[in-house]
């Protein structure tokens, strides 16, 4: 038998070009993907099995500020419907979440943790409750699915489950109201936060939420035919000509100041709600039941070890966080960092991540161990970061 | 209410150049990723929220030659285990496939269709029998952990369902056995095909499977502690510097010669085992009983309405196949294709597609409406292409 002394000579040879993304069928396209393409996508991330735009040739920072001045188009139709319908459909989505859905109504966008037996995450998404017997979960990125239709088999519940051909365009930024209010008309404006209306476009009703994954305001179309795609987003984008409309993404480092999270990055199904800082959205009353109750309840007694905070540290730039960096106090490990990058309004480096107890409390000094191989000195903030 | 009319100009601005993937925690590394960068990987792949790195800067017909010839070491700790153990574990996973695993003896690997209650694929994992109460399922492109996990809960059984720390790596091609002989001993020729051996490497015991996602023979090697990745990949690596060893990906020239397919590809939820051509891995016998089986029993009573074939078709090159590209006899649609290259061995374009009854017969010729708006002359060929 033969085993050499392995040589590490190949780590010398490093290539910093960034790969660029292997196409197939299989991380799909969506409707808006011949727009996105022709307006020179630059960047993809893959969530839910289909392509999610995120630059467009021009720098973070640059989107960072039109995002906060203007408004943008972002194609999220990575953000998969989990259609539960039918007689048991309340029971079961209750089932799936902490979050005591007894008062909710039609027309309602409801963030919701989803967790397993041991009260870990399986993904955080907003349910839009269609009618009684009908719910829309708008998901993070995990097959959830498959978690529902492997529940209502096990449990017997009598519910149909699907992927609809439904994908959400967000229009994000304070000029959205104004851009939405010429393509869908004045009632845009009387849409409250996390509702939903249905909408008409061209003869079509669309579900229009004010929602969307940043802090700058805007709404979320449900396209829920794939073939009028491209007429929506050509109808907003010319609806929004001199209002600077540009093609933007879920912007980094307004999500990290906002504090908006994302599963498979701040969090894991190894994390429970509580550590992500989401009690409020956790029932522990008599009823609703649902699944990790009792883990739940658990752990809300001892109280969590870790939880999610912001933290700021040193440094005029920021490498690529491509896997999560140490937290130490001193010696000692007390976390980590899973998103980070440079602010250029707060003039530091921004990040979110767990953060053990003891640690947490905002002022804490932390060192943050960078991928890079630097060692910065930070300190926990408060979310959002002002 | 404003609905202007929308410009197509969009289009006519259409940038060629290929996105990059934007790194995050979310999208993971492997305990190999270091090496396969300091190699110059050029493009990724996400398969289960993991890279697999699909090119190393050469074209996929240099790598496909190379595979032919010698031998390379694929990163594909994208394949995740669902590691299913515990009293009912033998229970649940038959429930979950239709192929009969009564007769399953430790040590075998066994190629399995998933299915729903429609007998609808879910995945399509290689199951690895470790003992009688202990499985791993070796899983293409879905979260069959949820599934797997749904099922447990809704019908009580006793089982433990985790995502262990297990990161493949594959050895393929005509050398692959002379240089895992040399890291793993001579024994490991005795490994027969889809069988798998626990096998020593520096004092620690790995498994070692004849298998892989190639037709050129050779191992996938289930790392089960990534903290020994490089070690692993370093020996391998100095073990075949006269072997002309190089990194490598499943090829894609050579996967649709061989009949290889892929979830979310070739077929996707909405296919059932017999389109894909897995009757062989069907059991209608009364026992087992499995989810979907009344389902698969009936179609498999009228026959499935169109199969997965080869085909070839006309052109000196072929354009990147991203979405399904029409199959047409006449002005009929008669199914579509999902992956298609040109092959320099048999000098043609070679595809996989879903063809209607009636037209997947070999020598049926067919029209292929290429996503260049090319529409090109083909046929259907005899799996695997010789």
């Amino acid at each position: 038998m033969n085993t050499p002394v392995p040589s590490r000579k190949l780590i010398m040879t490093t290539n910093r070009s960034i790969p660029k993304l292997a196409v197939s069928r299989r991380l799909r396209s969506t409707p808006y993907t011949p727009r996105i393409e022709a307006l020179g996508v630059s960047d993809y991330s893959i969530v839910n099995h289909t392509v999610l735009p995120k630059g467009f040739g021009r720098s973070t920072q640059e989107d960072y500020w039109h995002l906060r001045e203007h408004v943008q188009l972002w194609d999220v139709s990575c953000q998969r419907q989990v259609e539960i319908k039918g007689v048991d459909a309340a029971r079961l989505v209750q089932l799936m979440t902490p979050r005591d859905l007894s008062k909710a109504k039609t027309g309602q966008c409801l963030y919701a943790p989803l967790v397993d037996e041991f009260a870990g995450m399986i993904n955080d998404p907003v349910i839009l409750k269609l009618a009684d017997d009908h719910y829309w979960l708008s998901i993070a990125d995990s097959d959830v699915l498959l978690w529902a239709k492997g529940l209502a088999l096990g449990f017997g519940l009598n519910v149909n489950i699907d992927e609809p051909d439904v994908a959400p365009l967000a229009v994000q930024g304070p000029k959205a109201e104004d851009l939405m209010a010429r393509v869908f008309g004045e009632t845009v404006r009387d849409i409250r936060f996390f509702r939903f209306s249905r909408l008409d476009f061209k003869g079509r009703e669309l579900i229009v939420a004010r929602s969307g994954y940043s802090r700058q305001g805007g709404f979320e179309i449900y396209l829920d035919d794939s073939s009028i795609g491209l007429d929506l987003w050509d109808t907003l984008w010319e609806a929004g000509s001199d209002l600077d409309v540009a093609p933007g993404s879920p912007n980094l480092i307004e999500r990290v100041e906002g504090g908006l999270l994302s599963y498979g990055n701040e969090f894991t199904r190894e994390n429970n709600p509580l550590e992500c800082g989401l009690l409020k959205y956790c029932s522990f009353a008599d009823k609703p039941d649902y699944i990790g109750k009792k883990a739940l309840h658990e752990i809300n007694q001892s109280g969590p070890v870790q939880q999610i905070r912001g933290i700021v540290f040193d440094g005029k730039s920021c490498p690529p966080c491509a896997s999560t960096w140490s937290l130490k106090s001193g010696r000692e490990s007390v976390g980590h960092i899973s998103t980070a990058i440079w602010s250029p309004r707060l003039q530091n480096n921004v990040a979110l991540g767990m953060v053990s107890a003891g640690y947490w409390r905002v002022g804490q000094e932390l060192n943050v161990e960078c991928g890079d191989g630097t060692t910065r000195e930070g300190s926990v903030v408060d979310l959002p970061m002002m």
